[in-house]
């Protein structure tokens, strides 16, 4: 294998999606996303995933989690790889973007700064300004995935403190499929899976005091690939 | 977002992971894998995964595509995305691989011819020569991804001509599971599913006959990330 001629133009970068569950005053949740308005060309003016060039002493991860944690301020506990997108007519420039990402909860989303909080915002995902790049379509992606993925895995709780509450866990079933769900149906399936463990605790308000939950084991949430320390630390 | 001044150091570069089941005479099938020897530094002389580097004009799947049918002469319907492998260390130069791998069947897999078919061989997945680079953990991380996979989608049918009987897809579950199934449960489950219509036909031969079943919908056993065209055409 030679090394083609071409292939110095080629660049890597690294983007994060970010999402979680915003709730305003009683609404039902919505996804939200964090974006970064690009200050130079290309694209400038226009709102982008939080990213950057990948350094040659970083991994991916790293380069992911130190470009976020610039523009944004945010420090996930772990980032996982979504997808690598390499279209040839994607930028300007060619430019491989290996993009990744992360669930938080709605606390960790909220107080975080970035080095220009004024060109930082956070985006309800179903209402997005003009992206730059094919930004439109890897956030399309990301949700896709997290759609695809809440029917075979415990993805929804990445979005929700350690105890919740049944309702708690539908509504963000919810928020992801876009659809709402029977109650009573949805509390047989999860019983049926025994992946929750009910707590003596029960949270009280307005309505009927309803119980707590937690998960029942320490089953990783996020699939971080091939499992070595060097490709997941994101620090 | 400025251009690091490391950056320029890096290269990109994709390699593949076929994989199929080999029926030896009679014996439980195994998975197998082709691989190229290389004959330059580094790791001159050590088996590799296909591949090489991603040319300025071409996306990534295309060139995977390419280097897959120059070095083994395979041309798969479909690749998919595995995981972008990017650690520091992976390789003397800093080099990103983007993976893609795929399923073919025994017969695609046999006959296909690439330009040195002396560098080339196939490998039983559970005995593999010393490899070049991170690639034995690539190979790893492919038959974690193939394991999990089975649980929640359809792709053991990759390995497995359009009508097949219950005891070919039990077999090809048994071999990436490494675990010997109960027929009788396997059967249950399968029917549970509904995705199994029986045809009309039976295979006939040494045993009893047995019903030939297909697939129930066109839905696809490969996921195709983004679904963009540019993204996953191989050619």
């Amino acid at each position: 294998m030679t090394r083609s001629e071409h292939e110095d133009g080629i660049r890597v970068a690294v983007s994060t999606v970010i999402l979680t569950l915003r709730r305003d005053g009683g609404q039902a949740p919505r996804l939200a996303l964090p974006l970064v308005r690009r200050t130079r060309d290309p694209h400038a003016g226009a709102w982008a995933l939080p990213g950057g060039w990948l350094d040659d002493a970083e991994s991916l991860a790293a380069a992911a989690a130190r470009t976020l944690a610039e523009t944004t301020g945010l420090a996930p506990s772990y980032l996982e790889q979504l997808y690598a997108f390499g279209a040839v007519d994607r930028s300007p420039s060619r430019v491989i973007s290996v993009v990744y990402w992360a669930l938080v909860r709605e606390e960790e989303s909220v107080g975080a700064v970035g080095s220009d909080p004024e060109n930082v915002a956070w985006f309800d995902a179903e209402d997005l300004p003009g992206l730059a790049f094919d930004h439109a379509r890897i956030i399309e992606y990301a949700l896709w995935r997290l759609r695809n993925k809440v029917g075979y895995s415990r993805v929804a709780q990445g979005f929700l403190p350690p105890e919740f509450t049944l309702a708690d866990l539908r509504e963000a079933y919810e928020t992801i499929l876009g659809r709402r769900l029977d109650p009573a149906n949805f509390r047989r399936q999860v019983d049926a899976t025994r992946t929750l463990i009910p707590t003596n605790a029960f949270r009280t308000g307005s309505h009927r005091p309803a119980r707590l939950y937690r998960d029942a084991t320490d089953v990783e949430l996020a699939d971080r690939g091939p499992l070595s320390p060097e490709e997941t630390r994101t620090s």
